[in-house]
């Protein structure tokens, strides 16, 4: 692991997301660019010193010495954005298979060169959209895919919070501080945030890609140096519109992602406060609550539930997913065996390179005068 | 009433909406532009039958004759939208007090006309936005106006319907017909029809206007001749920004309307579905649920609820608000007694020609290639 | 009306019922049982003076003395339990059909006679068991009566409130005073005020009987000079059993009815605070979401909603229900026709008997050490 | 590890929760009194050959052999009740501390004989009553403790599923087999299974215990030979009365646990199908929503969530919550410091008596024709 040192909150995510179905050990780690952090992070996880490293530089040089047998093999990085290409980079090019927070990189550019360099190396690639893990998540995309709502018309993705309606990077929030410095986060604030889950979630349920896009973004609290609010108007390859709203200044919200699309037939809703349901509603029929956990789902659904239906699952667990499914995967390319299409259900480069041109191209729409912005890529 | 024969849908509900708390008492209706199926629905209706008339001009003809006494005194019009101006008119200039049915007329040079013959009139002058007749909406705005929610900074309202997802003006449905044919409608649809509504809930919500506007408008059922659906960004006057939805091809959708506003302290959420709770949400504290019925309510929510929390009450009730507040006023009128506040929130004129405004802004943006409108009127 | 003066709360509601679908006009009444509250009653309600009477047998001595034509047909009772059978008995005896108040009487004797009384009168008579004039519980009864759910196995009606959990009678809550007054209300307080309307719910919905029960009756505020709460478990016909609970102390509750019943293929539910929505769960497949309005709806649900789908009719649309139907059964009468059998579809003398039996039934198990009492009528 | 193996559920889920906070590792196990099964599911497991054993007694023979350092610390029995007393009376005779699966044991008299094996042992004792996990169940018992409720008056559980609604015993179902085998359950069958759960969970939260209780109970599908159904009246010790109900032939109905507590001063509500919430119901305020992750909470809660708001936990992270404080619990007793309150918040033996006890009680009340039974322990 890369990065999740003291006071960090998705490197302790990134960890009980690996160990719930017991299928990664954390054996080295370089947890903070303070060298003495990092081991105090490594010791307080239980890790032997010696593999407790001052720098992912270090991590690299060091585990590369190791037998193969003992070395790490796959690098979680948990760093802020601007951290991100650089240690991906290295990981790959030295064999190792990379497990990515979003947003994928700090620029664009960086974000196309890395699915590029994961490209060439052979190894597999995840970028934790952590929302593409729900079950009920996957079997909106299953369902929609399978035609029953008929040709998609409309899509609708929300992502408001709350917890940066004040000035919160004033006040020694670390959480906030980075997310809202334009040396660390990019360009953008709640775009690259929260707005790229929107976005992913949006594409990844659809079907759909995103052609043209309207933006108004916002930087609501004084002070603040990067965008904290934006809502945008959206275009789909297959004629479809719709609506991306994320915001941190919308207070008393807590992380309240929820998507709607609807087809020729009915829609479907999908909210993560109440993550094991599915929605389904229909033109001129009752509406259906569907459950995790039910016999009637789809095999992906099922495969990404560990429990009976009225055992609710989470958030972990949908971050587990994503961590379960990457294991699967990488353990049958190491076994020669072809994954299930189950398990290759995983966001990778390519989800990073589109959540990528989303940030520049939504900033870029924010700051014009033109009602759209295409989205090329 | 004007309107409201045979085969109506609103026409029955301004009815409801005008007997339940017996303040009124229908007299006298010219209920079709045709005289035969005037004549029957006036019947079915127990109307006298020398006081239905063939047309509304004969309406206004014929009860002029009468003694003031027996003389009809509020005329309801609830026709299709190419005919509210000259009943309105006709109605105001002879001195009757007006309900007129939204959104206020066929086009904005019609309302403003309207406005300036109302105020010339000295007679009262209603338009039925049933949203704002809501109690908890009543509450919503009233509890912002207090400023405990601090600056207000986002203005989400959506209103979601899906019953004309399929091509519905083809198969004889008298409701889809005239709603999309712009001889009736005017140069909008669903933005007319239910994104007035939306946009008159979020203006008087938040006690802020709209200032511009960035529109996306779509007719998503091939052959349809007017919008059927649309996605608004928002300016307001103070500098908060916000979203507008109106779609009626979400299928599977009822009648969906919903209303976010949030400010530097917390927000106010209402869907029309759960329309007896106000969920209000605190930055730091734990969100609460506000009841109709309930004595820590304000006057203008206790004013407009009938029955003790727990016995819901709904969209005729918050319909026949409008038609009470409006009997209140104008009997208070009539008596020389100045009304109270609470009697004298119901939407008139003003709001009218907002909301025809509103309509020429939303569909102008929608055909153009700059972002921003400005909206002035 | 005999009863609903000032400061009355069902009087009140009574009278919305009548108004809004337009089948009843208030023409005479004895609204208090003193003469000049009465009059005073009258006159707000814009009742001719001559006709407004000071008391319920003067009502009936000057009514009998109108030509028939002027008569008032209906008499709708709302006084307290004591001076429910003198009154009813009376309007029955000289030809008037009657809508009575919940419960039927002061004692199961008198409920007893009652229904004789309004069986040889040849008039109409109806009890206002509220509950059952919503469109969805009418749904759910005719739905179960298909026999899709299978045989019925399990069938839980609550009834929590909360308003009396302090000694309101205490502090001049006109209210609270009647109904904890043994001399008024009759053997039961909670048990008779809202445990009828549960059970009624509960034999309604299930379209089975209460064969036996066992009850726990409390009076949890002290002083208290009748039960405030109570929970009673219950053998039906068919072999079912199930829970009845209804309780004015459940601090911070509104009015929260809600039922279940489960067969061997699914179950429903139901509460009030969503009334325009019937759960519909079933074993192996999706729950589904039946809402008022809907084309699916059986002629019940559909014959009971003013509203298309998504515009919520609440507590006095179902009220109103009862005095609509009772009205098109009563009119049927007059004109000779065979009434649909969704209009017969109120409350009558059979329920009311059976809901005095009850609380006769129910009071006695509360003080019977035997576990079962049997449920006799 | 005593149990767990092929086929089993919670096996697994106690495997994730004892993962999910990095707490412990699996070491051996006797995972099925089938050897060879057993030695499958430990190779599946990961775990060293020479420590998956053929029996429970052999794992105790060979562990005690080791080493202390290399020995296994910690023993989960997650066996079906049945084979719970021998192996936890054989773990803690042999130094182990023992975390069982509930209920207790298969008869009350083992239960009381274990609790006094374990309070001799000087080891610790977890039952795995799962939902006293869950922060906001937390929140509750010690909102309630703090008196802010008054004094506490009401007190409903409910415990509805459906899957044992049909036959299922007879279908090659592993789950339904044991548990309606008397030879394997005990006395009870859903009454053990999840009655015992609701019955902890109502003296948890509430802070009282059950003095007397009155229970009907079924067996509603034919052929079963055990109860699936009951509800149950009952007492408390501070005079305070309410309602158990626990069925598994609700069909449609999942696992649908829910607690209601009432004070003088207003209630709580909490569900597991919405477990991050807790409402908080008050007299004469509006009604509150508490939601886990918030800043506002206790430490009870707090230290028991991962996540902040909005992020939900389930009941995977409920479980853990059990595994984690016994785990800081047992080691803070290795290190010779004091446990912190609440890390000792987990049930032990002293709850797994009283479960046994409601069993026993439950039963013979359902056979007894005298309304209450008092409960003795």
């Amino acid at each position: 692991m890369i990065g999740g040192g003291e006071g960090a909150f998705i490197g302790a995510v990134h960890r009980i997301a690996a160990q719930i179905d017991n299928q990664y050990e954390l054996v080295c780690g370089a947890f903070s660019s303070d060298a003495e952090k990092s081991r105090r992070s490594g010791q307080a996880l239980g890790i032997s010193n010696d593999r407790v490293y001052a720098s992912y530089q270090e991590l690299f040089e060091r585990e590369n010495l190791l037998p193969p047998a003992e070395r790490v093999e796959v690098i979680s990085i948990v760093t802020p954005n601007h951290l991100h290409f650089q240690p991906a980079k290295l990981a790959l090019e030295n064999g190792y298979h990379v497990i990515l927070d979003k947003p994928m990189t700090f620029s664009l550019e960086e974000a196309i060169e890395l699915k590029q360099i994961a490209g060439k190396s052979g190894r597999s690639f995840c970028l934790t959209h952590t929302y593409t893990g729900y079950p009920m998540i996957k079997e909106a995309r299953h369902f929609i895919r399978s035609g029953q709502l008929g040709t998609i018309k409309k899509i609708y993705v929300e992502y408001p919070q709350g917890w940066l309606s004040t000035f919160e990077e004033g006040k020694d929030n670390k959480q906030a501080a980075w997310r809202t410095d334009p040396q660390k986060s990019g360009i953008a604030g709640a775009m690259g945030d929260i707005g790229t889950h929107a976005f992913n979630l949006a594409e990844y349920v659809s079907n759909l890609q995103v052609s043209k896009l309207c933006a108004d973004i916002n930087t609501v609290v004084e002070g603040r140096r990067l965008d904290d609010d934006g809502t945008v108007l959206l275009k789909f390859s297959n004629g479809a519109s719709g609506m991306l709203l994320a915001t941190q200044v919308a207070a008393g919200e807590e992380n309240n992602l929820r998507i709607r699309v609807y087809g020729e037939n009915g829609g479907i809703e999908w909210q993560q406060s109440d993550a094991n349901t599915l929605q389904v509603k229909w033109l001129n029929k009752p509406a259906e609550v569907w459950r995790t956990g039910s016999a009637y789902l789809s095999s992906y659904a099922q495969h990404n539930t560990r429990t009976p239906a009225g055992h609710p699952e989470g958030y972990l667990e949908a971050f587990a997913n994503l961590y379960r499914n990457f294991a699967l995967t990488v353990k049958a390319g190491l076994e020669g065996r072809v994954p299930e299409e189950e398990w290759l259900d995983f966001p990778g480069a390519e989800e990073g390179v589109r959540g990528m041109a989303f940030i520049e191209h939504v900033i870029r729409s924010g700051q014009s005068a033109e009602k759209w912005t295409d989205f090329n890529i």
